[in-house]
């Protein structure tokens, strides 16, 4: 078994709308908060050999507004 | 300015639909997939001294159903 996490992140420059209302909600709460960016992270256990990069690109992630890494 | 990573995971034994819904369809395309556990990732950049886990446990995580990890 091997476990895997995948991070999901929007692309920079693309509106992150629930980020955006996270930082707000941090300022005024009086944290000095300049960005927030929320994206998923997944916890994939695979049992045997997966390609997970090539998994991971066809599957899970839309390469138009998104990027991602693997750890 | 800094930045901080913050993922925030179902606790284990909740009930995780959408990891559940992926894990499915990747088994369905093939892959010998165990488990996917769905959670979010916040990316944080701060102007100035912050308490990172303290602001994390009052505002972003319910720690009923939600366990995080600060990068």
């Amino acid at each position: 078994m091997k476990r895997y996490r995948v991070l999901i992140l929007p692309k920079k420059g693309l509106l992150d709308p629930e980020g955006r209302a996270i930082k707000e909600m941090l300022v005024e709460n009086g944290y000095p908060v300049k960005d927030v960016q929320v994206g998923k992270v997944l916890e994939i256990t695979v049992d045997g050999d997966v390609n997970v990069d090539q998994m991971v690109q066809k599957f899970l992630v839309n390469p138009l507004i998104e990027e991602y890494l693997i750890e």
